[in-house]
């Protein structure tokens, strides 16, 4: 590392975070202005002021309401095939926003980082979230760094939170899926949940497959263009697939109907859940949405997507079905290729912890 | 704790968060639907969207720029006298947005939480930002929860990030300082840093301190009244009192000149400081900001001050000076009663690690 005379580091171990540089003086000073605001430099993120300014007629020059949105990223390991934890903790706020139909705009960032964290990762994180950002069009305007002392927090752990703009008339909401809507997907399901599993290698499988960690802006600006009124739209994080679409039967008090054979699942992913007991239909993805639509825009929704680096496997997997009164209850059903038809409930827990 | 037949505690450890708690499934949604959205009911929350959705019409109506920061909390103990970490949370963003001469309006809150805490002190924590976030006068609109697994985090950390809106025309700025200005400080100094050390009970000291936290909005609207162009505003957080001042000095290239008998500090805190061999100057605050006015409007100021609770012991505590060829250097200074004066430098590492 390179030394500057006089500067905090020669009195530190130079490669390393320690406590005074999450302490409010000189040490946090140099690590913000030479590792952080270097990297992620913009002209609302340099004035180190305590809060970015953004002038609200650049906001309203994108729709009529502010889409602002949180997450933490607590990831493990911090690098894996396809991403890291910079990379997921950008992407995935990125993707709230877009969720609900809008432009992602600014984002800010927290760090809470373990003592004795390298600088080397650090710098890593840092410049993986930078090429994120740029990637998503939004720029990191504010942030805060803690740092806690060994065994208090396991390396870094990520905040990222959000501000995008919603379209005028653009109304996506869970509780809006009808009889009659169909569900797509962008792709393969399952690739994140199955790349942290083999990137711990504690199951000793050796598989190399990469997250879907990625920004899904430009889709759902696609599939705008083709439907008006995406009625449902949520990325399939945690929990993966089952998860979300139990939500949007609940929330709209419909069933949905999947046929098993249209769900695009990778080879790859499919023959490790097999051997380690997983149900890819519950993995984590961190590039994949469900979208509910009318059925008169399935077809140009699915054309749309499938022309995107990415969503080439993008498929119609299902509909949405009213309660009735032999079907009572607002769930998700599968058709399997034999004829019958399983439940599919939400779990109490994920299958993994720590996967994003 | 009352057990619902069929629910999710059924099978789980009923009293503790576990990591099933953090999944994405139906336990995740227990929690979050019973223990978050319940505490902290409002209608921007409650959809439970990814996102929350503010219309701008309600923001323009404030002024013409959004201020957007973000702060993770990972105080040590989580509660202390005058205060917890919930407090602090939501304190801490509400006062970086006031800063800015922002209106506080929204924020967001991300939990990490160790596999293993106590419900019980989960919901103390929320009902205390719930609390808080009435007394401030914000809504907290969107949420995030991730359990790691023990030793992995330290019982919680929480983030919150907050969006504001700065009134048109308010300009206030760490570099706006100008020689002639007056540095005020808006009651007692050092209070929170005081009353961590003396709660973390390593130092067998007996002192009842409590910590200033809260929030500032209303100081600042009072200051906004009576003098229309304050130019620099920031809270006197991680490195206190002195830490803040270098950032205006070096910021506007002026000197920072401070009369040591007039900077307020509480007995019991002066005392605890000489006993321990810390300088309060140094010490974290919660509820204290440093403003820099011009001249003409300082006593209007510490007028209006004096007048709110908490802030009864406001003071003027020093003035802004040019640099010359006789002190070229942009640093903060104290006359001592003595006579003297000496150089107050930033710490490179703060006192006391984990104070907010």
């Amino acid at each position: 590392m390179k030394q500057e005379q006089g500067s905090v580091d020669d009195t530190q171990f130079s490669d390393m975070i320690t406590l005074s540089h999450g302490s409010g003086g000189k040490a946090m000073r140099e690590l913000v202005e030479q590792e952080i605001v270097a990297a992620f430099e913009n002209p609302l993120l340099t004035p180190l002021e305590d809060q970015a300014r953004i002038p609200l007629n650049l906001l309203t020059d994108f729709g009529d309401r502010l889409a602002f949105t949180t997450d933490s990223f607590v990831v493990d390991p911090l690098f894996f095939p396809g991403g890291d934890i910079g990379s997921l903790a950008v992407n995935g706020t990125v993707n709230d926003l877009a969720m609900g139909g809008a432009q992602p705009l600014y984002l800010t960032c927290g760090f809470i980082i373990e003592e004795g964290l390298s600088l080397e990762t650090f710098r890593q994180i840092v410049a993986s979230m930078r090429r994120a950002a740029d990637k998503a069009n939004v720029a990191i305007v504010s942030g805060d760094t803690k740092v806690v002392h060994r065994g208090a927090a396991d390396k870094i752990f990520i905040n990222t939170s959000g501000v995008g703009v919603i379209p005028r008339d653009v109304d996506i909401r869970a509780n809006r899926a009808e009889p009659g809507d169909v569900v797509i997907v962008n792709g393969w399901v399952g690739d994140h949940g199955a790349a942290i599993v083999t990137a711990r290698n504690e199951l000793d499988v050796k598989a190399s497959i990469a997250s879907d960690c990625r920004p899904l802006t430009l889709e759902v600006q696609a599939l705008q263009k083709v439907c008006p009124d995406i009625h449902c739209l949520r990325d399939a994080t945690r929990g993966g697939l089952v998860t979300v679409l139990n939500e949007f039967a609940q929330s709209s008090q419909v069933r949905v109907v999947l046929e098993q054979s249209s769900i695009p699942v990778r080879p790859e992913v499919r023959g490790l859940c097999e051997l380690l007991g997983f149900d890819p239909l519950y993995l984590a993805n961190e590039g994949k949405f469900v979208a509910i639509v009318p059925k008169v825009y399935a077809n140009d929704c699915l054309a749309v997507l499938k022309r995107i680096e990415g969503a080439e496997h993008a498929a119609i997997i299902g509909k949405i079905e009213d309660v009735d009164q032999k079907h009572p209850k607002p769930v998700v059903t599968m058709k399997t290729p034999f004829g019958s038809e399983r439940m599919l409930d939400m779990l109490i827990g994920d299958q993994l912890p720590r996967i994003c």
